[in-house]
């Protein structure tokens, strides 16, 4: 990664600082650890999530470095000098194992595990979580979006409503998710999206006459033109006037490319503008449409039969609305050699101890079936145990599995080429197909079984009776 | 601001690019154009927004270049290269004029205008639009914890899940609307903000053994250590080891800072714990608690006399929840010199034409009673009309009033010096004490009276006509 691009190594928590320091004098820094990433909580009350920003996170990790202006900011604040001189040095030479970006996912499931010295492991839990909690929000909702709007156009217009600069992580995401293009432009460049926009309702009341607006843009953008039709009257003055223009673009061998609808009833007024269009000759005029869609009107509009071609998403995709957030967390699982948890009250919140794994179980028709997670060095476990009701157990006796877990960085180095996110996209598609509908139904979805093997199940167990017996 | 800062240009929706060829090219890019920027919609079911953002905006305005990788891309992209060598030398040189950042905002009145060149006028919308609806939102949601929280410190928690990099202008956005300190380094260290934090579960999971634990980072930081004591068992581990850990700090000179609860029955654990330290005279050692806080759980928390001195709020205060976004929108309301507006079949979509103000009726104790929006030219009014229902009408004669816009930029410079956070944070808490408590409260808060002058109502019912005829 460009040193100019890579974030600051102070876009991180205070307390990843102040406890790197109390591991660094009380010479603690070196010990090993492992640290397992997951949430607990499916987002938008659906059945799946997609695991997307690893890309991005690895490759911020990979160029994590200190520079004077960290060091003299953090000296001011009152570090110690010794660990300063050791930040300045600091590099993450530790391991990430996980599944892959694109990968479908549910919660208890650890997703990655970062491997290495306490205080490295330690120090990009931020980073890690703002990266992936989020990248991994939007992926998911924009997937929803994508089953609603099956192979229909879908383009991402957030950014005026984006949370800040997050809206160029989020319009990554989109495209990971099923997006085919962004109106962000710094996004489009920094991942080689297809960027899409025509105007504005402003442009059209620059000029005293819509017509006159229509000629204006058509003029200079012969083959690239979306006329946006409602800014007076849609189909009394917007239509007429654009289909005037399509057919002087066909008498200087253009076709016009489309027309957007902003406002309005979307279903009524597409049928209508069809209908008006295909009238004229104009049947390869597309419709776009835009104006705080979501999964839930796009589905609405397609039930309707609304003949839509392109669907222009902004603030219910780009905030990842109405959730806002994964609830994604990264807990010590091993330190010095043995496997640790966080104990809870709430048996749901206590972690999941030692190196792990997930193996994917397959149903007979080779759709994803039950996720197990298992120690890293089980063989096939037999059966599975629901992770907070023991006495819910599945055989998995004879079936087939796909281990999940693979190797993304070793010793602070990326071990592969990075997806871009159309190959993401592609993953994306591949990986929901084998998803059980049921799984992916908007209301009420079924809930994907995730277990536990025997071995981790025992060692959770030991592990808490161990606690208790301490207090 | 530092060129290395400075956004991309690319930060934009195309449509502002493609929009800007279009005006070049027909060479109406120099044409006199104004903006508005206003929102429709109060966040949070609330009476009242924090307007945030301005002084972010107008430096990046104000740095805003096209440089050599930009034009490369957008020639890449097939824009004209007449357009391009435009480009190459914009600079915008139009004026801002507005409400101050941190002022008591309201649906309808416009907050900002832009005049200048259509083109740079139009150029900078995306960017706006991004940054004032975002940092707005969060200011909004941190002033109504602040308003929760009363003298009590609040910690902005947030960074691991917010919207990717929007973690650090919401870190910004929460000071002004009333946080005191934030975890977030990077946002700590742009805007001389206090940076919080101490440590996490797996600090003292790394370890054998809590008190072990405790020890270690207090050994390290005996003036600014904040014990976690939820780990195991708040009550009979945590706390006591805490205690232990603050009589040895004692000894030495020094005094436990405080002790941080995470979970569990806040109110309860608080009490107890409070009773514990005081009953160990104690009485110093301060409690911390965190854990899916916003403004209603800090107000039951207070409510039930909980003895909380700090709290520490994250995912809900940073990501803006439960609305994630609010819907400012940048309208054309003045063309070549003359008022333009957006049409609508729903009237509440009309925009209001022509350059404005905003005059804001103070009632006989000197709190805020209404705000008219005028035309710039014209004077005091006698009254004001509801925007929507020409048959509301207050009469405003012989009230006192404050004129709400000032210039901001003029010529494309700052014309004065911004306010940092904690200087803007000042100014909402006393511009919040002059809005009435009704306008305040989170359940069905009375709403506040926004209304147009007569010569506004007259100019917009006029090219309202204007376009129906023409329709």
């Amino acid at each position: 990664m460009d040193a100019k691009k890579a974030i600051s190594p102070l876009y991180t928590d205070m307390y990843q600082l102040t406890m790197g320091q109390a591991y660094f004098l009380n010479n603690r820094h070196e010990q090993k650890a492992c640290f397992d990433y997951f949430f607990r909580k499916t987002p938008f009350e659906g059945g799946y999530t997609i695991f997307a920003g690893l890309a991005d996170l690895l490759a911020h990790i990979e160029a994590l470095r200190f520079l004077k202006q960290d060091i003299d900011y953090l000296h001011k604040k009152g570090f110690h000098a010794d660990y300063l001189e050791f930040l300045k040095g600091f590099r993450f030479s530790g391991q990430i194992t996980g599944m892959q970006e694109g990968e479908v996912v549910f919660p208890v499931s650890p997703i990655l595990r970062a491997e290495g010295g306490l205080l490295e492991v330690q120090l990009i839990e931020t980073l890690l979580l703002n990266m992936l909690n989020f990248q991994s929000l939007i992926a998911t909702k924009a997937s929803r979006i994508r089953q609603s709007a099956g192979e229909r156009i879908l383009s991402d217009f957030g950014l005026r409503r984006a949370q800040g600069m997050g809206g160029i992580q989020a319009s990554r995401a989109s495209i990971i998710g099923g997006f085919d293009s962004t109106s962000n432009l710094l996004a489009a460049q920094q991942n080689d999206i297809p960027p899409a926009g025509t105007m504005a309702h402003s442009f059209i009341e620059s000029y005293n006459d819509e017509l006159e607006a229509f000629r204006a843009y058509a003029g200079v953008f012969p083959d690239n033109c979306v006329l946006l039709v409602d800014t007076y009257n849609t189909l009394k003055s917007g239509l007429p006037n654009a289909m005037k223009v399509a057919k002087e673009l066909e008498k200087s061998g253009h076709r016009l490319k489309g027309i957007r609808l902003d406002s309005g009833d979307l279903a009524y007024l597409s049928k209508k503008a069809r209908l008006m269009l295909d009238e004229a000759g104009l049947t390869y005029v597309r419709i776009v449409v835009s104006n705080q869609l979501d999964e839930h009107v796009v589905k609405s509009l397609l039930d309707q039969q609304a003949p839509i071609d392109i669907f222009g998403v902004g603030t219910n995709m780009i905030t990842g609305r109405p959730d806002g957030a994964i609830d994604g967390v990264y807990k010590l699982s091993s330190s010095h050699g043995s496997p640790r948890l966080k104990i809870s009250e709430n048996i749901q919140k206590t972690t999941l101890p030692g190196l792990k794994k997930v193996l994917r179980y397959l149903d007979d028709d080779h759709n994803f079936y039950a996720d197990c997670i298992a120690l890293e060095k089980e063989t096939e476990p037999e059966q599975m145990i629901h992770p907070f009701f023991k006495e819910k157990t599945l055989s998995l006796k004879g079936r087939k599995y796909e281990e999940l877990f693979r190797c993304h960085m070793r010793h602070g180095k990326i071990t592969k080429d990075m997806l871009g996110p159309f190959k993401l996209k592609e993953l994306v598609k591949n990986r929901l197909e084998k998803l059980p509908d049921e799984h992916k139904r908007f209301d009420f979805p079924h809930i994907y079984k995730v277990g536990i093997s025997a071995q981790l199940c025992d060692l959770r167990d030991e592990i808490v009776n161990r606690y208790q017996n301490y207090i």
